[in-house]
């Protein structure tokens, strides 16, 4: 697996502190963009505006990142989250027989080879068959396509992701959680260590959910893995409490 | 104001716990919506899938209310949760030229009647203005649309709003906020009291955030009520702790 | 593959006609849904709105299909429409390893068996590495969830699918395409088969886009199946033409 | 009215068209970016993806814009499009007593001054009531936030709008139609102008969607302001077509 950054937003904190700005002031979209120019003031409200949870300021800047040969079942997972882009190889147009050309998670490795040998025989198929359409006089498009149903989970793929940073957060508070698949976990890591370099400050927040910068604490319940406290061990269960407090009462 | 359930899906719990259901068995689609017939397992799986925020499964059901006379001003911050659809009474279409169609709010009251007066002056020039375009021997739609700009935020409106279950829980937890406006706020408690009748389960679930049935503590750092503890004082604070819990450690 | 209704809004063209009559009308949404409630009205209205893309009305009805043995190939291309709600069979809960649990697509129908032989193979590993898993003690989700690795794109899946109308009818537009895979579009004709009963007036309108009660023609250019016109055979071609009517012309 | 572009994804078209060769190459995302760094590969390939309509690979390049002094009626219309982020004015966190601070349609010029009477009625009593509340100890956020009610549509405000490519195409396809208000197809031909400068190719594509670059036909039907040619002008109209090419008839 190899994660790139690819291209981003030439300035994502000071896109983030703008748009609050903006809300704040009389002065014209120009000016709050001028204001958040301050590196101080930006350094202070950006980590205020993600601990508040001011989703919409956070979701102006953006990220493209470039993600290497993560197994089809990885990438299953990541398409599910839907506020984002995505384009991904396609087993149409790109010839996937390829035996070197797949992810053998390391829980395996232990099977006397035979995850490698398996993999082979798909392979095989899959390139008798792309013969047999080439015989027929069909080429490309459909005898791929139809050729890799063969193709296991396994099966490498790339992808180019652009998410804004709300998401990127959400994606990393649900998929850095022991309960993710090591895959895109791993991923998830990936993409945390380079934004590390050019954004430490958003790379500080892309954390496990039931991290002390995040949700800070764990609602798995039962099925919890205890790296941080239980939802019950922090939060005062009072269930009498009305839904909230009275919509009049200021008035 | 006034909120009224029109249509919704017709057993969304079931649809909720269906749909998690597929996700853990060999059955089929129709065997998980059989087995989520089964009323006493559907309330705790479905309380459990709330509680354990599984998103995913909230989606499925959806609830279309009427929502009568609020004011733009109002349904300007409505509109805000674009996960959802919406459909609102045009102010290019209907005449809004009525004096009686104004929310004024209770913390004007004491304002020696002048807020009618001024609000009659703006339906005396938008009925004036509809005249002239008559006279001009334009009618209809420009005429009205815009006449309107001199309409006050307070100009009442009416809309249709559906969203489905996910979204619902989201828009109660910020909205009934102490720091969301008293008239989306009071239009969510609405919206809750129209739940109760009909699914108690659901109306449970539609509190502010900072209740012990959503995330159970207060964000809002220094701008809090104080309803509800802060984040603070229950999130144990260790920004030492790793990202998250090793993605191979269990390999 | 099996496709099913599961359940539905209960009267989806009346909610789509209520929230365009809630537009142009000063009367309550309880109003727009009575009148809503005339069929000749409704339908003559339902059809114009369709025709003339007034999109936002036709959000509020959905729509719950159960997916039942589609392939892993076709669930991967159905979750990339992001305006829907999905839950899908487990390869982390669910045990897959069963020869009969995989679609062969009939283009590799003339192989002499070896696509049975292949996937045999495949699920002779994943039962040996999930009894490998088990003699480590390991059960259950990990066991299943990287054994799986192994399992072929064919391997079949369920599917729980929530769509409101404005996207049933986009999906429908585009995976009705000959240049959709064969295995989408037959899912979408099965779609389009269980509507027809209950809903004919849905179904009339869930086609190709290039249908006439759709866009129209045809944009894939030089990919084009021929089934209708090109753009280029319909649209008048005018690029000079300015990029839309005056704003101010009707001041 | 002033819109200016406050920031932008660096290489626009490239992130495009490294997004669609992605996914008809076998090579990486770094690859694909590389090689989408050809002009004339990338301007060729840029409007041909434009052109048939594949949506998915024009979602990576985000733009942010300042919108400056649009009414709140207009803004009202905009936040509509819900596949963008916004932040606003808040009318909670800002005085907006300020009688020079509206927008007064061209239309109403010829009112004798009316306009700016009512409108310094409203001014005067929003500052009346400021000061009420001021005088029970109430300033700020409730004085401001209820006091505005009296404020009319007309009132300025300012924005923050980031928009992905796809999405900017799409606003400008219905807003820049002449069934849409003045104000706002004003705002787009605004966007579409500050565009030209940086970015001629993508502005190109900023049309009505009756314009040959976009749909290339009207689809408002009676409403039509017959700038273009009407659908039922250039659509074959063959209602008795199948739904779509046979799914099974390249097998």
């Amino acid at each position: 697996m190899k994660v790139t950054l690819l291209t981003h937003s030439p300035e994502p904190e000071r896109a983030v502190v703008a748009a609050a700005l903006l809300c704040y002031q009389k002065g014209s979209p120009e000016e709050a963009w001028r204001r958040a120019g301050n590196e101080k003031l930006r350094t202070r409200l950006f980590e205020e505006l993600v601990r508040q949870g001011h989703g919409s300021t956070l979701e102006h800047p953006s990220f493209t990142f470039g993600i290497e040969g993560i197994s089809r079942a990885c990438s299953h997972q990541l398409v599910r989250h839907r506020l984002a882009s995505y384009n991904q190889q396609s087993q149409r147009y790109v010839d996937v027989g390829d035996p070197d050309y797949f992810v053998k998670p390391d829980s395996l490795a232990d099977d006397g080879g035979r995850f490698e040998e398996v993999v082979g025989a798909t392979v095989s198929y899959y390139r008798a068959m792309i013969e047999q359409f080439a015989e027929k006089g069909k080429k490309g498009e459909q005898a791929q396509e139809d050729s890799r149903y063969i193709i296991p989970n396994a099966g490498k793929t790339n992808l180019i992701w652009t998410t804004n940073l709300r998401n990127l957060l959400h994606v990393a508070h649900v998929r850095m959680c022991s309960r993710a698949q090591w895959e895109i976990r791993q991923m998830l890591h990936e993409c945390r260590r380079v934004m590390e370099g050019p954004f430490p400050l958003i790379a500080k927040y892309m954390v496990v959910k039931c991290h002390p910068l995040s949700m800070g604490y764990c609602d798995e319940e039962f099925r919890s893995c205890r790296f941080r406290p239980l939802r019950e061990d922090v939060v005062p269960s009072d269930e009498n409490c009305p839904p909230g407090p009275g919509y009049r009462e200021e008035v």
